[in-house]
This record gives structure tokens, sequence and C-alpha cells, in this order.
């Protein structure tokens, strides 16, 4: 069986498969660069689940396919897609397409390797040491550890992971059934990302003890020093509390200062989550009745204000943190996924907590420091490139251009609320202080009637077909949710760095043109 | 601030993003699929890690860098990393490049998106199940569940998560301090992987169980019986066993079917672990000194056996698991990340299991059926797409020519151990029946000394230094380990597709090269 033959076809074969890569490239270039960013396209095709099936041709057989049905396979994922990269996608935290970062993904995927080792990785394991010490450097510390983690969510757990080991070393032999019950703290705006972790981790959902919010979804200090009294008064060791920097739906920030004191005061780790990248029209919240829902889960994006001079006073106190949870996939636009834990630890935490127990056993006759592997700072073993595409965007554009771009998406945020203000019909929830800008439309046939019984209800029914309007159409996608008592509302982010005031008025504009018949 | 401008140079300006893109894409050609695979060119680059920060010029800076110094970067970036798709890159369980895979992995980091809803995903929705779909029946299921996870090692997670979950639902609000103490069971040769992840969940290390394993690294089943009286008898509940196909080092397979008996008796959840991604060569275990290390840890990689009509008896049994874990970015090539699980489960368990407790509060007001969002299967928020690469693979080669991959990768192995049999010097550390063929290389003054007292600790030096001779060479790059009371031998890994005899040859004759002097 085995010759001195390539094994398949396009196997060992580099003209074949440069010209396979070359004419997919192409396809990318016309349907994804061009089309896919130009405004005079739609932002998707939608298609109903069993005609798209059809469409696509999904089955896999037993026979392989010709190169040209390969080709058109590719233009057929592109062509239903959702264009994530264009100017009227709205409905995400994450949007736009960065060249640089497309660059450095294209080729972080052509040398395909792991970070693990310094041996098969020397470039990324240097590279992301270098990206981590400048994220570390805008959140004021001059030292520390950390590591990309595959999304933010992940990130969050192994903060608490790190929070529970350094206060029960035992923990990692022995478990959580030869501790005290442990308390952590958020509040009630991102209650449900840690609360899928605290599950995860074996803690319960229980563990996770909630903080109120005031009026702007901030954490309110005293609520949680009154929630750390309590737990203890009920037997539980309260071990952590997780800060929220820019939630996801108001884009709010927690008052970091104020909790670093309690935290300080009671010895707790403050974990600050800059990072979350959940739906927000997703996959349940987006669904609740308006009525009856609980506050939405939410959790934080802000981090990349960091760059910005002028608004980094939204996370004075940042420094004071244990670790923080940073994505710069959402307003950074690096792309899916760019996740990083960042750690003020400097004692080896993450190896000692995540590695392998019987490292003691092991001699080290690598030629090369070992110390530079990053396997064990970590639960995962194979792990994927993340730096790559971060680090090249900013050589590219330097800290001062990333920084313009979080100022400006600032000064766009604020331009939509004044075109809001100025028109009929639109009505802000609030005041936002970062980039999501969180408004009702109130169609023609519920103006003024804002006193009636059944307005809130019919309010909340004019969001979903409005998104159904446009999606069908294919003009524009914004995402929107209930809020506590607040009737669905529609949520735009300012996240695409190649918006203009343009966008921003064709989305109020086509607004009012889907829904003048309501 | 804002205007009609874009808000960044390149932002919005899709001529100018093209033009970066193909000038790095024509990189990605030369460098990487030109000379990348060739032979003729060195598998890697080696430089000491103070001369490569140097070389690569990392410093993130406040200007921004222009084009022609970016493309420095990216070139630099590709000539220091290690070429894992280079014919002679025998370092890892994955190598080579598939270039339909690669072609997926471009248009999927061209639409970065996020799998969890039906909205922005409709294409990787339907897609991802129809993966999943296929895998399952190669298991040998018509029905079930599965998500693609970020490795292998998380999902191995997911299963004890599932397992424990399934035995005791309270555990996901309550935490772990409400059950009895658990144990689960997995073979001395796999549980260092298993270990992590025990921690991780707050099971704690000491809840695994490690089962005697035979010669050839296989579960025993007969003490796998013992230890579960055991535990039982120390007052622990059993709830899982995870079997292992294919482990990392000599490519052992549990016997399945003896496996699933003992688990059908007990009423345990067998997971079966086919996915391994681990270092070799890597982070700790790879240091053991020979003669004290305990067995190297090891799982699984075998999953895509089941696609051979001549080896997938390996597996026999494996349809009755209840979860598999299987990475088809090993020995399909499908690059990094792409790892399933896949469940038998039909009771929608991913669900309850991961989802936000409180989904019930929610209403249905989407214009699809958002049955179709898979964001409550995980504990992740953002997810990336990996079955584009996997999927349009498979389309473009048919489960023919990937059975055929596989086959042939078994012929290659066979051919590589009758050459080592015709050498002097090498010698098998036992007949594979996998594609990891482990060998020592015996060195010209130790040759006929094996009864000698420093004979095992004189050989376990050997291959270090031949690695370190090799990796400066870059002539080609290749794991070793010691394994239990086993020194330091080398594995060879026949994963990339594109590999011939004459790489096998060249393998050996190379060995004998480097290692003629000692």
């Amino acid at each position: 069986m085995a010759d001195s033959q390539p094994l398949l076809s396009l196997d060992g074969d580099p003209v074949a498969a440069e010209a396979l890569l070359q004419d997919v490239f192409g396809i990318v270039v016309d349907e994804v660069i061009r089309k896919g960013t130009s405004a005079s396209e739609k932002v998707c095709e939608w298609k109903e689940p069993e005609e798209l099936k059809q469409l696509l041709d999904l089955e896999l057989r037993h026979e392989g396919e010709s190169q040209e049905q390969i080709l058109e396979h590719c233009r057929a994922v592109i062509r239903y897609s959702v264009k994530t990269c264009h100017p009227r996608f709205f409905n995400q935290l994450f949007s736009g397409l960065d060249p640089h970062a497309l660059a450095g993904r294209i080729v972080t995927e052509s040398l395909n390797t792991s970070q693990y080792t310094y041996e098969i990785a020397p470039v990324f394991v240097l590279m992301e040491e270098e990206v981590l010490k400048k994220l570390r450097a805008l959140v004021g510390w001059s030292s520390g550890d950390g590591v990309f983690c595959p999304g933010g969510s992940i990130s969050n757990m192994y903060a608490v992971n790190l929070a529970r080991y350094q206060r029960y070393p035992d923990c990692k032999q022995r478990g959580l059934r030869a501790l005290p019950p442990l308390a952590l703290f958020t509040s009630k705006e991102c209650h449900y990302s840690i609360k899928k972790g605290a599950a995860f981790l074996g803690l319960g959902t229980d563990s996770v003890r909630v903080v109120k919010a005031d009026e702007r979804g901030k954490m309110i200090p005293e609520d949680l020093e009154r929630q750390i009294s309590l737990a203890k008064a009920e037997g539980a060791v309260p071990f952590l509390v997780s800060a929220t920097s820019g939630t996801t739906v108001l884009g709010a920030f927690d008052p970091l200062e104020a909790i670093a004191d309690v935290c300080q005061h009671h010895g707790l780790w403050l974990h600050v989550d800059v990072s979350w990248d959940g739906p927000k029209n997703g996959v349940g919240w987006a669904k609740a009745k308006a009525h009856i829902a609980p506050s939405a889960p939410q959790a934080a994006w802000g981090g990349s204000v960091l760059l910005s001079q002028t608004h980094r006073h939204l996370l004075a106190g940042i420094q004071r943190a244990d670790s923080v949870a940073w994505n710069p996939h959402k307003l950074l636009s690096t792309g899916l996924q760019c996740s990083a834990l960042l750690l003020r630890d400097t004692s080896n935490l993450l190896k000692r907590c995540h590695g392998s127990q019987a490292s003691y056993l092991f001699q080290q006759d690598k030629f090369y420091d070992v110390a530079l592997d990053t396997g064990d700072k970590v639960v995962q073993c194979g792990r994927r490139v993340d730096c790559l595409k971060l680090w090249l965007m900013w050589k590219a554009q330097g800290e001062q251009g990333l920084q313009r771009r979080v100022d400006q998406a600032f000064a766009l945020a604020r331009y939509l609320v004044e075109e809001l203000k100025k028109r009929e019909g639109f009505e802000l929830v609030m005041e936002p202080e970062f980039v999501n800008v969180c408004f009702w439309f109130v169609p023609p046939s519920l103006r003024g009637k804002k006193g009636s019984p059944d307005y809130s209800e019919r309010l909340s029914k004019v969001a979903p077909i409005l998104k159904e309007r446009m999606v069908r159409k294919g003009s524009m996608m914004i995402g929107y949710q209930p809020h506590g008592t607040r009737s669905n509302f529609f949520r735009m982010v300012v996240a695409n760095p190649a918006l203009t005031r343009a966008d921003v008025d064709f989305l109020l504009n086509e607004l009012e043109r889907l829904g003048q018949d309501l």
C-alpha cells in the first residue's frame, strides 16, 4: 500500500494546493472583503433552516467532489452567512473587519501550531508574553502573569479557580468537599455568565451571591458589604468578587475603587470582567418576556477603553484587581477568539494551580529553558495561537491608532444619542456612558400612549417584528432585549471601526421605514 | 470628532484592505505552502529566545508602522516559526497541510462569526449538526447530541460534568458539597489529562482512581473492577470510566467491550477519549528521568481510525459509550482546533447541564425556531466556528479519501517498523498497533552493552542530544520521552498525509548521521 507517492492527490502537491488556495482566496476577496463590507449589499440573505440545508448540500458522502464543486460550496457558505463585517451589522459586540487582524489570522492558520511549548511555537510563546505585558501595562501593572483563553467565560472560570486555589491549595487534590462552603459575589447585571462557570467548577450556582445594581446597572458597594456579611452569617466563606466594566446591554461600569476597598477589607480576590462575549440577542435572555424577565444577564466588554486617555477613568481602580478578563475581539475587532486573562500575581500561581501535579518527578532534559513552555499554565493541552492577530494590528496602527478608534467610537455613539433625541418616535433607555446606545422605537400607533395599560405589552412586540423585517430584507441587523421591567428595546453597538455618521443615519431611517405601519 | 470619514485609514477601505491581504497571502503561499512543505528547506530555524526577541522586534509602540514593515513582520514570523506542515515534522500528533482544510479555515476567519445562534451563524449551525451526525454515525449511533469544543481536554471535562449532572442534577445548583464523594476511573496511561480536568471541575485529583494497564498500555478490566470495589468500600460513589483509544506515546487501545461490560454492570458513564491533544515532548512528562518516571501521561488520538474498514476493529465496542471525545485536528489534519464531543444522549442533557438556569423565565419571541441556537449547550459564550474546515475537507475527499489516508498511514507505519528491524542500532519499544512507532536509537558506543549497569542511564541521554542536534540543524523534528521504566525513546508519528517512504528513510538515515559519534 505505502509507496513513494503522496497519500492523496493534493497532499504533498504544493502546486495543486496553491491553485486551490488562490481560488478560494479570490472568492474571499470578492465576496467578503469587497461585497461583504459594502453598504449596497445585503448584510444577510435569510433562509429558513430547511431551505438552507438544501441550498448548501450539507451531506457528507462516500465520494469526494470536484474542485469546481468545492469552490461553489465556498461561495454558498459565504453567500448565506451573515456578514459581520458589514457596516450595517450592529447585532453583536464584535463587528467590522480589521485587515491587519485578518492578515494575522491567515498567517496563524497557515502555520497551524499550538502554544504549549517553545519548541514548536518559539515565535508565539515570546509574542504572547509581549502582548500580555502590554495589556497588563494598560491595566497599570509592571509585572504579573496571564494567558490567552478560548473566550471570556473560560477566562472568568480561570479567575475563580485561581482564587479558590490561592486560598485553599488543597482543593486541587482533595476537591471542594474538603473545603468550607464558598461564596463569590457579582452584580445582578452579570450573574448568568458567572453562574455557568460556578456550576462547571463544582461550586454550584448557589455559591454566587447576587449584589444589587443601581438604576444604571452599576454594582452597589454597600449591598456588596451586606451580601458578604450575610454569606458569613450563613457559614459560607467569601473568596471572590467579580466586577464588571462595560455590561453587555447598558454598558455600565461598576465602581471599581469602592469595590476594591471592600475586597481589601475582607481579603477577597477582585476579578474584573472587561471581556464578555455572550450573545445579547441570543440564547435565552433575549427571549425574556419584558414584564416577567429578571435582569438580563450581562457582562463586561469595556477593556479596550483603557486605551483611551479620555475615557479610561471609567475603569479607575482596575489596577487594584487581582485578575482581569479582557476580550480584544470585541471593541478592537481582532476576530474571534482573542481573550486574555491577566493576573497581578508574580508567584507562578497559574502553573501551580493548573500544572500537572507530578511535575516534581520530571527532569529538565530539554536543551532550552523549559520555563518558556506555557502548557502547564492552562487546563487545555493543545492551545490555539491567539496573539498574532492582535500583535500585528497593534504593530500596524500603534497604540495611537487603537486609541483613536476607541475615542471615535465614543464620539459616534454620542452622535447617535443626539440624533435620537431629535427624532419623534425614538426614546433613549438612558444616557449611555459607553458605546452601547439603548433605545426604543415607538411606532406611530403607540406615540403619546405611554400611560395606557397595555403600552408596555404592545411596545415589547415592536422590536421582534422590526427585527424579523430587517433580517428578511437583509438591510441591517441590530439586537434587542428586555431588561428588568423595561420592555424590549434596541441596543446599538458602535464597535465596527468603519462606521460613519451615514450608517447611523441609516439605522434610524430604516427603523422608521420598517415600523411606519405599526 | 466623528464625521463621515472611516475611523482609521484602512477601515472601511476595501481596496487598501484587499491590497494588504493580497500581499500577505502571497507571502503565505511562498513561505508556507511552497517552502514550508519542501523537504529541501529547514523544518525550523532555531534561535535562542533572547536572539529571537531581537529578530522579531516584538515591542508594541505608540506609533504604527508602514505597510512594508508589516509585511516584513509577517515574513519574520513565518521564517522563525516551526513548519508543522513540513514532511520532516514528526514532533506532534498533528502535522501536514491539508489545503481543503486550510481553505475552510481562511473562509472561517474571513466570516468571523460565533456559533451561538442561528441568527448570526445560520450556515454553521446547520453544518455543525451535519458534521456531528456523521461523526456519530461512525461511532455507531443513529441519534444523539454533541458540540465542538476548544480542544480534547475541554471535551473530556464536558463528559465528566455531564456524567455527574446526569446522576446528581442537584450538583449544578448546590455544588459538590451537596454530593457524596465521587470517583472516576481511568488507566495509568492517561491519568494526567483527566486529573487536570478533575481539579478544575472541583472534584480534586484524588477522585481519579488509576487503573492498571498491561505491558502494551491497555487498561486491565479486572483491575477496573477491583478499583471500583475499592472506591465503594471507601465510601465513594463511582460514576464514570474514561477509556482511551490510541494513547499518545504507545498508541494503545483500551479493550472497550470488556470495559463497557464493567460500566454496564455498575451503571457507570463510559467516556471514550479518542482525542488527546497534549504535547508529548512537551511540558513536563517528556522531561521525566527514565528510571524514576511514572507512566507518562497519555490519552487518545485514535478516533479517525473509525474511518478505516480495515482498522476500526481496534475500537470495537465504542458504540456502547455514553460520550466520545474526538479530535479530527490530529490524524485528519484539519488544523487546530477541531475537537468534537459526541453524546449518545437524546434527552437534551447538554443544554440542561450547561444552559442558563433561568431559561424557564424566557419567552420565545424570535421569528425562528430557537431550538437551533447552540449557545446553551456550552459553558463558553462566544464560540469559534470549527466545523467548516472538516466539512470542506470531507466534501472534497469523501469518506473514501479520508479512509484511504488512514489506511495508508497504517501501511507507512508498518514500512517504518520493517525498516527499523533491518538496521543495526534501532530497537523497537514494542510492535505498534497504531501509527505511533516507538523505538530507541542505540548509538555505536552502546551497541551490545545492554547488560551493563549504566546502559539505561546512558541510553536516556541519547535522545535529548540528538533532538538538540536536529533542531539546531533544522533537518527534522521528532519527539522523545521515557515511559515507565523505559529510557527516553523516540516516537515517530505517521500523521502527515504527504509523507512518503523517502521521508521515513530520511528519518532513519538522519538519526544515524546525528548519532554516529555517540
